[in-house]
């Protein structure tokens, strides 16, 4: 059977300070109808999946991610050791409880505005995965020269005919973050797309991809799934390795289905305005805000208090809980700075 | 004997969100010693009276100003009628304790660093003051082509000699904000000075001064001091005008004693650099605020909320009470408009 996998154990910090340690930007309600992110990922999980969802998070996000996503199938790990790690311990539960399950793998803190197109793509990708014994990912077609993301550059350019338009293309490369001239190339090329994390597989065949490339996840998962009281244990012995590097760059028949589903990453605060929308005047203002003589601002405030910006553009200005950040919107990844400089002054309380 | 009158009735809507109606800049501890600014003016009155201050304030601001000058007198008008109606009453309540009360009165909301040498100047027109008749003004040596001040444009131009500093010297003309081009000629003529408010008169002469050309004022002050019950009813009668206008601009025999004394006015967020300091990535950081990547910035929390900046500069940032402010600190006063937005929107709560 399918189900779906939603990894959900980011810390989020670029977000800080609506994202805090406690409530990192997976649990937050940043999309326009104020959904946090992980339950709308669940949401597009349940679709293809027919309701089988599996969130894997930290265990000190349990109970807050109940809340968000109430009814979902939870795991929690005991410390936080990259996607391959997680990714292998979904698939070791799922093959246990069924030995043909076959998966998709979500991340939780992403946001796309065609949820049903995203399901056609994630059922066609589940098809592969069964027939072919492919892994499936996800390749979204580039709507800006981004070098924040990866890409996958594949061996063809997908066709331009709507018939075609689900048939996963091979992959030959995954490429890492580009400088700005290389992103401009490969959106030009046609033949890259970004590669969103998202993808399909079995997990028999995740399995067998981690006993051969990382072999020290592959049997620790499988025993944590037989045995889960030993996850404080073993979680620590695992590399801390992303299932990209660790898997996906060295497997064969590694497919992409192609996708324009208005997807985006919500890396930072910067991106909130294509998740929440803009005013008229050309401003992201969520919560109790008041923006005058003003544009391409992101104002919020989580609470009753006001935030008034006067003047000012293409600023990020966040009230949340007992902080406050003003940073400029071009250099919202900036935001690790405070945390750097919380983390060493020992004002973790803010964190 | 001597008196100094303090006036603190404003309402200072310029430093919100610090200032607001029940807590007004004068309250505010916006000096880098944490003092009120009206507690600063007060005592730089009774180093002058010897120690005989009557502050002017509003009936609702009265508990709040005596927790901030304890031991101070006081005086509650029940509506603001601008200075000419304050300094009216001042006068009338201490003409009828003291026929031959000299007065120095001096705004609550300004700052000054070099308090000896202010009051080495206010002694001089306090004697200038009582001996000669006059109405001496205090004149402030111009440092910058100021447009946010009136000017007391002289006689003639101040002698550079130090025997002569304290000299007073006719005032020509009370001349209102100038333009940028006009301030700049003003500063360059070395005959022209700032117009702090500040200024010597007898009570007599002020009360003789309000019948010549302000009647309605000089009989209801009049009345006030002597059946002060009767101020609810009077008050609201009064016109509203400045003692500028309504006297200093008409009056014979205005003299001004020149001062270099660090006088600033706290008129917005802009001023509290000079007021509070500098750091040495010039930045005005005042309570629980971190400023990375960024200069010029007035950046305040009034709580255990930490206010973070990252790469911006010349803004002012401040978190006080239930709001937050950010606005470019070159158009620090258009904060009215958020005021104004405010009072228009019905969110009162937050003036």
């Amino acid at each position: 059977m399918r189900y779906a996998v939603i990894l959900a154990g980011g810390s989020g910090t670029r977000l800080w300070p609506a994202s805090r340690r406690a409530k990192p930007k997976q649990l937050l309600p940043l999309t326009a109808s104020g959904e946090p992110l992980v339950r709308a990922a669940a949401a597009v999980g349940a679709q293809v999946s027919g309701g089988r969802v599996l969130i894997v998070t930290s265990e000190s996000l349990l109970a807050a991610t109940r809340e968000a996503v109430p009814g979902a199938d939870l795991v929690g790990e005991p410390v936080g050791r990259n996607t391959a790690a997680a990714i292998g311990l979904a698939a070791a539960i799922l093959a246990a409880r069924d030995p043909d399950a076959s998966l998709v793998v979500m991340p939780a803190d992403q946001h796309v505005t065609d949820r049903a197109g995203l399901v056609r793509v994630l059922a066609a990708g589940l098809t592969a995965a069964e027939q072919q014994g492919v892994i499936a990912t996800v390749g979204i077609t580039p709507t800006r020269a981004e070098t924040g993301f990866g890409y996958l550059e594949l061996a063809h350019a997908p066709s331009t005919s709507t018939a075609a338009a689900l048939a996963p293309i091979p992959v030959a490369r995954f490429v890492e973050k580009p400088d700005r001239v290389r992103a401009e190339e490969f959106v030009a090329s046609g033949r890259y797309l970004w590669n969103a994390g998202i993808f399909c597989a079995t997990a028999k065949r995740l399995l067998a991809e981690l006993d051969a490339h990382l072999p020290a996840i592959g049997s620790a998962v499988r025993e944590i799934a037989r045995n889960p009281a030993r996850a404080a244990e073993l979680y620590p012995t695992m590399p801390s390795i992303s299932i990209d590097h660790g898997v996906m760059e060295k497997a064969e028949g590694v497919v992409t289905v192609p996708a324009s589903v208005g997807w985006d990453d919500v890396g930072s605060w910067a991106a909130v305005p294509a998740v929440h929308g803009v005013d008229t005047a050309g401003n992201t203002v969520i919560g109790e805000a008041l923006v005058i003589d003003g544009a391409g601002n992101v104002v919020m405030s989580d609470d009753a208090t006001l935030v008034a910006t006067v003047g000012v553009s293409d600023l990020v200005v966040i009230k949340s809980g007992d902080a406050v950040l003003v940073i400029r919107k071009d250099q919202a990844q900036d935001v690790r700075k405070v945390i750097e400089a919380l983390s060493s002054s020992g004002r973790t309380r803010y964190l």
